[in-house]
């Protein structure tokens, strides 16, 4: 019970396609990094798609090698014994179009420049994203997914898949989703783009990968580190504890809570790209369920399947009341539909640091689903 | 009724003194910008004092001259008629020390260099600026206050008063305030900060006023409106409108909720020097009632008036449960206190948007004052 999936290796798929995007443009060749953990059954009906947010990336769980001391990032709930038990399921992660973590986006060579995207790199949708993640899963060979299964970014193509191939998804299960970005959350992301854009180092997206807009990205990523904790967690975890007692009255004293920003801000620059944290963030931005759609309701009205919501109580990026509008939506359309409000004090990070809270409803709603 | 205090003057009190501030330093001399509006009556028992938040200054009421289009930042609350009626009491405002807007700051002339002090300004708390405000109420020969009322960080002022002075304070009324910061303020002034850091213009403090550091305070002052609005209220006023439809895929492109806050951030930079923001934002991170107490209860122990206080429902920089945090203790104490949560949609700005909403409640406790 509750083993790992032990050493997991990043594969990567190309497609040789023109992917028409949303905004008209085209994107191609396609590369989709992503990994597979357990077993195709015989039938193919066992397979299972997670989904991951914005500085996510195809490796969910297990490890690279024996000394690898950092597991995939949803390795809690992935591996034999575990909700997406590997041995019952076939589950497969890949990492979204966007972003830098093997799959394509604006640090991938553009086939018609030769040199890097950045940002030539078209704006794109988390319609896209799924589009993209449908030719995975065409390629795998996989006719149906058991579910989709995801957290924030995640959650939101959890629900495009529901929308867009429902004839294809056996379920969905958003978690701390939204059916759009709220004004709150796009001036969250305002504020850390113009961290970036104020950075001299950023200059329009063409720095060098080995120059990055430190500064500015680090500064982006505390705005959002911000947003995905909560009052709570904050007091829980720093209290109004002072780094240095001494330094309280010193102009550049800094309390605990605003060491760790910066910390994170910088260990955040070495593992993550500028240019496609923007595009991601651009994505976020952009999400809307009803889009071309005639409203949410329309949107909603093509999902042919049962969806399990979470919610939590103190994530005020994502708050449970826009979980709710797209649940009662669904619910009032005569849709099987089930949400369930998780008290958590962990903000909008919950999904990743309690899932024990929420996982019994997961095991339950799978079981039934055979 | 409903009449405005008409024409009013900014006056400049000087105090040569060294004032003993909470972290041992000395500030001397001081000047504090105020204004008053009606008149002290014979038994001099008619003085408010009203406190202002970050940004704020000594101009609560009325008009510089006869086509001043805008009038003082709380003029709805205190007038002839109004619920601070200048035809019964004597308002006062003084602008903080610490703030750029006539009172002794960061731009002021440090008389040991005869230059700005930019940052060899001594850090300044709360409290300080209490003690600072008291100069003032002395020389203007006021031997009680009826009531100091203030919204935000004014509500900590007014709280301060309280504890410092109980002999002298008849009443507080601390609106949207706190008895101390939470980590998740002080994250959100350490990303408002760090983004006047990372300003090449900022230059340490030792930009000239002509040139200050405008992206970085623009975008910190970007960060603070944010968490003086709320959600319901950005919904209420952008929703997801796109400023250009057509731009919707520019990578460029803004929604309209970033371009107000655009606009707003850069029309600051016009009204407000960087250094003083800071050293406000630090004295905000720093507020702590209990600071050199045995912890909050002792330190509201102090009180010996009726205070009234208020929060608003969709206040996230300081939430109700901050304020509940201390009407508890006062009424645990056996201190006369009443509270109301106030419903609004927004935000920590309530207490400027919608005075309508609370001043019953003053008006009343104002009244059984006598």
């Amino acid at each position: 019970m509750n083993g790992s999936v032990g050493i997991v290796k990043t594969e990567y798929a190309e497609f040789d396609v023109e992917l028409q995007l949303e905004s008209g443009r085209l994107l191609g060749p396609v590369t989709l990094a992503y990994e597979t953990y357990g077993t195709l059954n015989a039938e193919r009906s066992n397979a299972i798609l997670v989904t991951h947010a914005w500085t996510g990336d195809a490796h969910a769980a297990g490890r690279y090698h024996e000394d690898d001391r950092k597991s995939g990032w949803w390795d809690d709930m992935i591996g034999p014994g575990k909700v997406l038990d590997t041995e019952r399921y076939f589950v497969v992660c890949s990492n979204v179009i966007g972003s830098c973590k093997g799959s394509t986006g604006p640090t991938s060579i553009n086939p018609r420049t030769d040199k890097p995207y950045n940002l030539a790199f078209p704006v794109v949708m988390v319609r896209d994203m799924v589009r993209a993640q449908k030719l995975l899963v065409d390629r795998l060979g996989l006719p149906s997914l058991l579910t989709v299964i995801g957290g924030s970014m995640g959650a939101m193509q959890a629900l495009e898949w529901g929308i867009l191939y429902p004839e294809m998804v056996r379920s969905i299960i958003p978690i701390a989703g939204t059916g759009r970005t709220s004004p709150m959350s796009i001036s969250l992301n305002a504020v850390a783009r113009q961290a970036i854009f104020n950075d001299p180092m950023w200059k329009k997206g063409n720095y060098r990968p080995e120059h990055p807009p430190a500064d500015g990205l680090a500064l982006a990523r505390a705005v959002g580190h911000i947003s995905f904790l909560s009052d709570a967690s904050m007091h829980l975890k720093f209290g109004r504890r002072f780094s240095a007692r001494d330094g309280m009255f010193d102009f550049f004293g800094q309390f605990e809570v605003e060491r760790y920003l910066e910390y994170n801000g910088a260990s955040f620059v070495e593992r993550f790209d500028t240019n496609a944290f923007l595009y991601l963030a651009k994505a976020l931005d952009l999400y809307d369920a009803a889009w071309n759609f005639d409203g949410l309701e329309d949107a909603l009205d093509h999902l042919r399947c049962p969806s399990l919501w979470f919610a939590f109580t103190s994530d005020w990026l994502y708050p449970p009341q826009q979980t709710e509008q797209v649940t009662e939506i669904l619910a009032r359309l005569g849709k099987s539909v089930a949400y369930h409000l998780i008290d958590s004090d962990y903000g909008h990070d919950s999904f990743l640091v309690e899932p024990e809270k929420f996982t019994p409803f997961i095991v339950a709603f799978l079981d039934r689903l055979g």
